[in-house]
């Protein structure tokens, strides 16, 4: 079996390690990195005069014919070390010997480092852009409830009612804070570990600016052993989408509570529910159970990257081998949950009639202690005369806008006066006005300002 | 395409949601007990008068042709929403319209947490067997390196001689206490929750004690509601798993640092090391990186364990669907270290010559104090004259037990004779004869101990 | 200052790293264990001969003295590097240089250890009374509402309905669980490490057997490596913690949504609520909050404790000092909230009409379906008919009961008469009568066996 | 006692809550910046017509005086639920009734978020200078080791022989990106919450651009539901620091390694190291173990946060008063690590004569096969042939120098002539000149990069 090593070594490896060692059924997908790499590092060969121009080119158009079969599904079933062995191990049946020039001055561990960068900036623009489509559905739903009025919560207790859009874009807006979070972490993986050797720089004298350039990388990394042996830009990236998942469990979270039938806000449409094996009225919002947990995978990775890396030297050690089980599982988790997660809320239904049905009273009663402002009482007083007023109210099992004058005129003289004049949820609401409040005028702001957000 | 559910729906799920839904890719290995615990189901229902003897039979023959097929690889590339459905839909083309009654009174609730305990209970005596191996593994080596002497490491410094089999041994206990764990866990996994139903318990008055002897399962679950609810059972195998791995990562830690070229105390297999892909002379111990970096995974799967059950209220939610993902990568992931581990340390050769060119007469000093309070100096001040004496050794650039007797009487009077008379390594390791200690006779007691802690 | 080193040093530690290696800011609260551990020691070394029986009576009382101090505050911004010289140190002041022969033979290693599991166990006592102490206080609540209904859930989304007492129990019987795990981890922390030196065993011809019964340990320590490099329990304890702190999460997530407004099933008492401070109206359950959060810091303690652990040769390495932060918080997390927790459950009030208002009658879809299997139609096929059913009665927007007999006809013949004999809700929880099940007969059963269970 | 809420409840909390709903003893330290805010606050009321500038001008000074009070420790021992009743309470003390003016349309939920950030902003800063500073040190001491060579590690194996600054380098570019990822962190941090309200936006017309620039924020937040809901920034900056301390922990790891007796390749200063209770001669290098250990703390500080934030809906939820336990411990951590490691570069010792000792001529294998292929040979045919060399060496226990031309030249003919002309180890470090090599123009350019770098 072809091996990228193995002159000095007496046998082969036991069949137990071999298993353990493998590393093709996790790392085979970046075989079309691997390919990009080997042909610009077949570029800089000849550059450097140690490659001839017929040599790179057959070299050259070999890759092509691997990246071919590969794309064919040759990868599938080879028994291969890894992706970088099986690509040469075709690269020798292609173009026989010359094959062995290729790994001329690299090793694999800067080939690697290289290739993961490569796929990491295609899985971040992926992302990204899942990440935009789900930002704009939201802000799309938003754009049609905001007259939509609700109880707003705090502690899972009504606290203050706002807008239907308004709730949706609180979890808009944290997707912002992701881009921004994907885009500084494109930086720091957009540099070039190529031409970093095993750990101390490349014997021959390529030109890393050339593959830089080559491979569309911003920068070039400034010290070999540093640049084989971390793996920062994977952890950040990682995280990066641990914390996006979080958005979108707490999002899930959060549609999952109002489809209930007890709150009843908003209905899934049946092509995101399952139904029961055993219940037939059953109508489950398997789309949000499952995009609130799956942050668990993605925390999961991120422990499993930072558990991995503790405690190790500068350089590579073979315990860097396990990042891409992490980093895959991270980005698939993402590919796999935010379509779903889109098309949840693009079709889901608020029901208005329970929004309106659900608002209390109750939750005006800090308008009416800034009622009490506006007479003078300073605030803290304010709110201790109104907490008396809901206490008589529930005592009396009443609405608070029904305690009788003389209970309320009790309390503070001119609480019955306020009690008259409170106005409906919607007086509240466009009472908070101040940027980024639930008035209908800070709403629209927030629309605007997310449309250009999401502009990808 | 089959379902378990639907009669209420208008339509089928949508495209993004069906592939986050489907279990089947992760869940299809747990066929086999899908099959036993249906036929065990058939036989309660049986005996419940629910099906007749004739149906019953054709059940049972049905479902043992359905796992004809699944052993020849149905399961491939089928099309279902899960295992479950896989099975029925199976079923259903052995037998038709009567594998409709196979899910009378159950559900998939307590369907899959009867599945995933009998795996459970398979995988841990598998794991129990690795881990037997491979202290079995350390303590045939312990046999072999009784006599051999090599310095004993606290901080990572010298501290004081100690037996290769003592080290090795050190190594072996920790896996008697995961023996221990893993045999806690299956007592507590031994409980049958088939008669469930979804959460109530079943509405069929099926036998739940014949369902256990049936399935050998210790116990029946109490409470229907947490029986569907709960995954204790794997988070407590995830755990114990993850603490077998750091043991595991702790032996692969040291043997790492003894086959550095500057301890060089033992020396791999071939079998078990790769070479460079770059660097022809090297020779690296991959199987001792890898198994030290596998404890991340399963830190991992327990973290994603834990974080997945936050918050979930009693009975089914969805979010536990993902507890299979961990559960699987703990348990394969220990499946596929520990041989490779066993191998290693069952092919590595001590190099008896490092270990006892490496013992510095400084690690005698301990035996040095103890001669002081043989002299009636309290231990304390007898330990600060010693360290004056290690001093002044360093400061001479001398060997400890070559400080000329002057400056070593000038620390203290009894000093010179007691340099004298220091002995040996062997003699100092003698020294330790607690119980637990490196003497020889401790030593050989531990072994005897751990041939039956490990007899299987 | 009083040192337990420092004879070969030159110079004291540099201010940051004393401040960065101190431990007694963490361990002080060590300090009665650390005296109790090393009045054992004096007998141990009096009955070897190396202590007088003056000097032992001498050292006893002495560490009397100190203990006494210590109680009264002494540890309190003392200066010492950890709890074991802080002892000393005040040994020295009450019994003279005699202090110096305490240490004979003993390492802070052994005595550390030795310290942690004599507070562990006592830890483990008092977090086992406070499970008792929930575990009572849940079933004292569900004996009062044993015949109290609502809706059972699962995916959120109404289930069957179930007795209130059913749920409570469902989060009861987690904590038996925990108690055995409790038990199982107690009884690997009850090993004596004392006798075990630095690493190697003691130089001095100590009793361990003696040391055992004295400390009330169950066993010895068979490896002195393994015994003072290991902290197996301490991982185990707080991961047992961890699952616990899971329980209490999920019993508080659920009755978080219970004592929303839109739910209304459950009302706290003031006493576990507090209030805005700008909302006036504003009652919240912060009490389930936080015990649906605390979780993260048990959780967060494992992953503290096993990456600190990863990689670490055998023996003592310093890492191993931060295990008592972790270990600490968690204990200190469960203390805290267990009995916050117990207290709300106990004061927390069911609100009757509000869960049997929740009841709605789809929820007798399966008793419908089973109806169906009684007249030999296969149970798939019956779940598909009243399925339909089910959409029927949600396209004319009626109850379940009340589709109109043609339309139920049409759907299957026997449809009709089943809807009539429907029964109650009542009916329908009584027909689940398997062990386990939420009938009352079952309900009983499991308070009887929970009883004995909770029996401290 | 003085309570920010309380008008409509019956009763004060009970004991048991009080102790677990307490957050003074963790979020006493945000008293500054609480003052601060409030004082900001102040302004924005009188801007907007709310106080009068005597008003003003009055609360501004008393909480000057409350500030006083604070820094005097009046926060030691208070009673209070938090830092903001205790500010208030103190602000009662000052002016009397008019404090209670000043929580008007203010909510704790912006309030605390807006103290948290400035707290942040500060952290951060402190935290860029103790990496500028240990960035610094390392790359101190690397100007001194430019010339000294040693084995460089791959696998923990020789693999090319390095340069000791270049080692120290490695270690000092991850600090960069660090800095990087804390200046990113920053810009999300310096972004004002206050004037959110408790979730809808504040009911006053206070102008949030004001607050902005008196407080030094970049921003404002467009969403109160978003910013009183969420910890991202939080969350963010606990990663970054974790990262950090993998870098520490990995620094640590491999110096710690180096100061082995075994390789020897540094010597830390005494005032770095401790000793041991038992024996004399040992010298630990704690500082090394701590700081490798202390990335456990971080790792568990952001599994603790993305555990707490799982699920949640946006908007507060008092969950997430557990984030500052998280956040504290890992600024407290980094605070408290990275000057002892600093301290610990900046005073150890390289020991020139064990590193020239260690390199061992194997490492230059890769330039023998390099060799090779300037006379045509195909890299991977002549990694092969080199391979066996080492082979042969090793048979015959040789240097790879030392192998009888004889015997190389039947392996291949140009190889004796290879070995005769092989060069020193420096030779060998100059040949690896690309950018970021061991060269050392590449090691000198790479200074010249950190420094500006490190420029704080």
């Amino acid at each position: 079996m072809h091996q990228m090593w193995g002159g000095r070594f007496t046998g082969g490896p036991e069949a137990s390690f071999a298993e353990l060692n493998r590393s093709l059924p996790v790392d085979h997908r970046l075989w079309p990195h691997d390919i990009r790499g080997s042909q610009a590092w077949v570029g800089a060969l000849a550059r450097a005069g140690i490659l001839t121009s017929v040599e790179a080119e057959t070299l050259h158009q070999g890759l092509d014919r691997v990246a071919g079969r590969l794309a064919d599904g040759a990868a599938a079933d080879a028994p291969d070390e890894d992706v970088h062995t099986l690509v040469e191990r075709l690269l020798y049946e292609e173009v026989g010997d010359l094959a062995g020039k290729l790994h001329t001055g690299r090793s694999r561990n800067d080939q690697v480092s290289t290739d993961l960068r490569l796929w990491c900036l295609e899985a971040l623009e992926q992302v990204d852009r899942e990440v935009v489509a789900l930002g704009t559905a939201l802000a799309g739903r938003a754009e049609q409830g905001v007259d939509l009025l609700l109880p707003g919560y705090t502690h899972g207790q009504q606290a203050q009612p706002v807008r239907w859009a308004y709730v949706l874009l609180a979890h808009a807006w944290p997707l912002v804070r992701d881009r921004e979070r994907l885009a500084d972490a494109a930086r720091r993986v957009a540099v070039l570990p190529l031409g970093s050797g095993a750990l101390a720089g490349s014997g021959m004298p390529v030109d890393r600016n050339l593959l830089r350039e080559a491979l569309g990388f911003r920068a070039i990394s400034p010290n070999a052993l540093d640049a084989t042996g971390e793996r920062d830009f994977v952890v950040e990236i990682v995280f990066v989408l641990a914390l996006l998942m979080t958005h979108v469990s707490r999002l899930a979270g959060e549609l999952f509570t109002y489809s209930t039938t007890e709150f009843g806000f908003v209905r899934l449409a049946d092509g995101y529910c399952t139904g029961s094996s055993l219940m037939p009225q059953k109508r489950n919002p398997d789309v949000l159970e499952l995009a609130r947990v799956k942050v668990a995978r993605t925390l999961s990775d991120v422990v499993g990257l930072l558990t991995a890396l503790k405690g190790l030297p500068a350089g590579y050690s073979k315990d860097l081998q396990e990042d891409k089980v992490f980093l895959f599982d991270a980005v698939d988790t993402v590919r796999l949950t935010l379509p779903a997660v889109r098309g949840a809320v693009a079709t889901m239904e608020p029901v208005p009639e329970r929004m309106s049905a659900a608002l209390q009273r109750g939750m005006l009663a800090t308008d009416l202690a800034d009622g009490l402002v506006a007479q003078g009482v300073p605030f803290r007083e304010a709110h201790g005369l109104v907490g008396r007023l809901v206490q008589e109210a529930e005592r009396s099992r009443v609405d608070l806008a029904a305690v009788p004058p003389e209970a309320a005129r009790a309390i503070h003289e001119a609480l019955p006066a306020l009690l008259t004049s409170l106005g409906s949820f919607a007086d509240s609401v466009e009472r908070r006005a101040t940027l980024g409040g639930s008035a209908r005028a800070s709403v629209l702001v927030q629309l605007t300002e997310l449309a250009a957000a999401f502009r990808a």
